[in-house]
């Protein structure tokens, strides 16, 4: 049975449990009170004695508490996240406790609009109060209380679940130890809003909608599939769409010259519409994707995101997918960037896949990796167990230390900083010079890295690093939030070197910066004798292959930081054995040097 | 009055004829045919006595014949172009007659599903055949038969109006002198398939459509309602709609925790679908998106494009929008690719504005600019006059000509160039060097240029012109389509420079190099004894700021071009005055130089 193959959780059986009674209600955000609230939720894996090991899942707006495995032997439909959560899976069941809870305003077991009204005696419909995603996760809560659940390692979630994660930080900020926010965001920009809008226009415009008092067998079925035709939509990319369905006709190789539906794609989203129908109830349709409409985070502290996520104490993993544009990797990064401008370290990876918004349902490989590296590094965290200096070998799909990072001399940097130091080092690779450093010195660590496979290293490693360009600039780092920056061996492949050391500048006090000597006496002889571009042990390029596309020599670095306004505290000019300074004639027989810089 | 200012074609009627009797009717793609066929069209600016200065204008999806003017002295809305078409305007009726006519399967005025079925007396609704673009343009060209017109200057139209260009220069190549395809593509993706299904899914779904046979005064307003609300999401970029709407609330800074529409945006998008039913059919819009859904240029030929475009005679304009989601800058580039493939000249510009589809609505200075040059680029040709090789001072918004072109050799690369052959001017500027080997040497002159106003300026002088950043490869030209390729000043500038010169030399017989000698003693000494990158007449910038991303000498590019298996014909060392190649030592004392390379 492949359904509960050996990495399955198996069978699993969704648990309700009331965690609001009937003359208790509990109050809402939109000024209602709501009781009694029943709770559908589901848990895999065991919870360790010291209770320490709790990994909270939020769904997004069609999910429900059926995250992994089966519902009985002949059940052939696996949960919805069932290639992430089960035993040795990125959210492993044989280390974690996992819990998933259906959102209030859901319909699938959790209190929401096709529940009975007790007052009536008959289901709620539009008569249901509006809920909020703040409302979701205060009835979450209620549950982890019911399980006598205090601490959570990590909350996470992909799309509205992210939401959900976010608010868990703002909210409960001693609850949770960390929050995993996948394809999510702060809030809604206009055009998700206007989707969100047109869907339930859909919805409330079907007769059958009955204004919400639709039968249950007589649910306004095209309402409801146009509805999810169009979400449907916004979570595919352009790309994947097109490659997938093309102008495909679904029968004939001829147009059929008729209004039915032809296309490849046009019956796909009848199914998917027809489909929906059956698994979903129009009125929580209509809820939830309010919830969603309505959500800001920064609306908890009258506008002010700043002030919002200031309230958190957790550690935050931040992702997003490059063909995303539901809610694009731009809202991922303004998460990151307020953050970082809070001073407050963040893990974030923009994973390139071309499968849009839905990609969180459909990476299990890299979005497994790195969840499974954040949560173990999570969970050393809360042990107090030291993250690895080292990295075992790099497994299938993972690439190799960065070479560039090779000719670092770790050492003499290492040198230079004092212990305790709060450092970013900008093009930081696997990790290797950060994790040495926060052994040996005890320093808060934090990088900047443009490759993928590399920012995944570092996660695994607990080192918290930002999936940037550097030539889009530094980031939103608070003013000298670093007592040191590292700008090793990259000065030189900036397309705007003046920028970037400015930036690094306003939050560093000091800068750490290497690069290869271009007026080194090996350089001039060649080029003097040669007449050819120089090609040296340092400059192992040829001119049209080269990725340093500046030269520059200790020369033109020192009247460079004199025009920037920088004071060179330290000018460390090094030969290609690189242990020791040199002191006589650097500019001519040094083939690399090392700065430390800071402003005058 | 503003609508009928100095600038505005004034008052206009909408003129009505017969193209196709009831007892010829004409044949459609569908197989059907359809008779009686009456058109809607206006006309504004007056016909020449030699006939060549006919633009037919083609509307898009909800567009009509009323382009411009106003319809009576009190008509406060002008036509749907008016900004882009009048006197002095883009598209000049001071020079040019101007035809625009609603199209076949439309709601005003032309033959539609709301005509009425001489065979049952009633309106046709879903009796009505489905119509193609196709059939669109056969209709067009009976009126221009009955207006007595033979030779169309240029067709042009934005998205469905792009369609029908293309389509008239496949269909009726000999009528036409050139098209004007502008934010519009040779056939829908699955994404825009998908979002015209759920439209009209929307409409079908509407229990007041009543299978097409809805009453004049009861059509179904909240189908048509959504199905524009879907289509308008798609016309605006997601930047420029959340500039425009943010999450600002319609009538409070509180929600208003119910389902009514209180975002800006979902109040914005409840009107454009109300005012859209007050003005549009139900059945017409599901039969023009079937027409754009259906339409297919590749299927004219086989599913061949290629074969397809080159039925065409034509010229061509291509024009996209850099934030246009719904036909996308890369459809545009498709249409040129094809057609540079073909070795037809062709005029691309993708026009940087954040307005999405409706930009082609939206910025009629650029555009404006380009369609009056362009116009008056193919009124001289057909006419046999010269395109001018100099340009008039740069009007307001135009920037002056290239700094990049300032130190070309003109009259060294004009004399390697041998009269009559076909050029690439890879890098052109605004074509000064091109204008002047049309002028001196009768060249067939083509150039690729980055720079947006550049391109503008190119297709003002006539010349063909790809708007294009070659680190994007140098495009599909044909094997050796031209003579000689020209990369002037640019080749240590290129991140690949060896890709560069095997495209470049796989689309030309000859390609002509020049760059600055980085081993000219200058530099040499400035580096031996100075210990400092160079920095010199030449090679003006410091390191950090230059645009020079490679040095190299003439030994290097000697070496280069050995590598990569080129033959160098010419070889010519230049000083700073340039006029005299230098014959000793050249890498030595040559500050720049000029090859002539082939492949061996």
């Amino acid at each position: 049975m492949a359904a509960s193959s050996d990495n399955s959780v198996g069978i699993v059986a969704t648990q309700h449990v009331r965690v609001v009674e009937a003359d208790d209600p509990m109050p809402l955000d939109c000024g209602k009170m709501l009781g009694p609230i029943d709770v559908a939720y589901e848990t895999y894996g065991q919870l360790t004695p010291e209770r320490d090991n709790v990994v909270l899942i939020c769904h997004a707006l069609s999910g429900d508490a059926h995250v992994a495995g089966v519902h009985g032997p002949d059940d052939r439909k696996p949960g919805w996240w069932d290639i992430m959560v089960g035993p040795g899976k990125g959210i492993d069941t044989n280390k974690y406790f996992v819990i998933c809870s259906n959102v209030l305003g859901g319909c699938r077991g959790t209190t929401g609009p096709g529940s009975i009204d007790p007052a009536t005696g008959r289901p709620y419909g539009l008569t249901f109060p509006i809920v909020t995603i703040g409302d979701m996760v205060r009835v979450q809560k209620r549950l982890l209380d019911k399980l006598g659940i205090e601490r959570v390692l990590c909350v996470l979630g992909g799309s509205m679940g992210g939401m959900q994660a976010l608010q868990w930080a703002v909210r409960y900020p001693e609850t949770i130890h960390a929050a995993a926010v996948i394809a999510s965001t702060t809030r809604l920009g206009a055009q998700a809003i206007a989707f969100d809008a047109v869907g339930r226009n859909a919805i409330l415009a079907d007769p059958n909608f009955a204004g919400g008092g639709y039968p249950e067998d007589q649910p306004p079925v095209s309402g409801l599939g146009i509805a999810r035709m169009i979400g449907h939509i916004t979570y595919l990319s352009e790309k994947s769409m097109h490659e997938k369905f093309g102008r495909a006709l679904r029968r004939a190789d001829n147009y059929s010259y008729d209004f039915a539906s032809e296309f490849a794609v046009e019956t796909y989203l009848d199914y998917q519409g027809q489909t929906f129908v059956e698994r979903f109830d129009a009125n929580s349709y209509l809820y939830i994707t309010k919830a969603m409409d309505y959500f800001d985070l920064a609306a908890e502290a009258g506008g002010d995101l700043t002030a919002a996520l200031s309230r958190t104490h957790s550690r935050f993993l931040v992702l997003s997918f490059s063909s995303d544009w539901l809610f694009t990797p731009r809202q991922s990064e303004d998460i990151c960037d307020t953050l970082t401008g809070l001073c407050r370290p963040v893990r974030y990876c923009n994973i390139e896949s071309p499968y849009g918004h839905d990609a969180f349902l459909l990476e299990p490989d890299t979005l497994g990796r790195i969840l499974s590296g954040f949560l173990d590094s999570m969970h050393r965290e809360v042990r107090g167990q030291a993250q690895p200096t080292a990295l075992p070998s790099p497994s299938p799909g993972e690439t190799d230390p960065d070479p560039r990072r090779a000719r670092v001399d770790y050492e003499l940097i290492e040198a230079l900083i004092e212990p305790g130091s709060r450092v970013l080092d900008v093009g930081c690779g696997d990790g290797e010079l950060l994790a040495r450093l926060v052994r040996d010195k005890g320093i808060q660590a934090e990088g900047i890295e443009i490759d993928q496979e590399q920012v995944i290293r570092c996660i695994k490693r607990g080192l918290p690093v930002i999936h940037r360009d550097i030539e889009r600039g530094v980031g939103t780092y608070c003013e000298t939030c670093f007592d040191y920056a590292i700008l090793s061996q990259t000065v030189q492949t900036l397309k705007d070197p003046a920028r970037a050391l400015l930036e690094l500048h306003r939050v560093a006090r000091r800068v750490i910066v290497s690069f290869p000597n271009f007026a080194h006496w090996g350089c001039r002889l060649q080029l003097l004798l040669g007449g050819r571009a120089p090609v040296t042990s340092q400059l192992p390029f040829e001119w049209h292959d080269s990725p340093n596309i500046h030269c520059l020599s200790l020369k033109d670095f020192d009247r460079f930081c004199r025009s920037l306004g920088l004071r060179i505290e330290k000018r460390i000019p090094l030969g290609t054995r690189r242990r020791r300074p040199i002191r006589a004639c650097p500019n001519l027989l040094a083939s690399q040097a090392v700065y430390v810089t800071s402003r005058a």
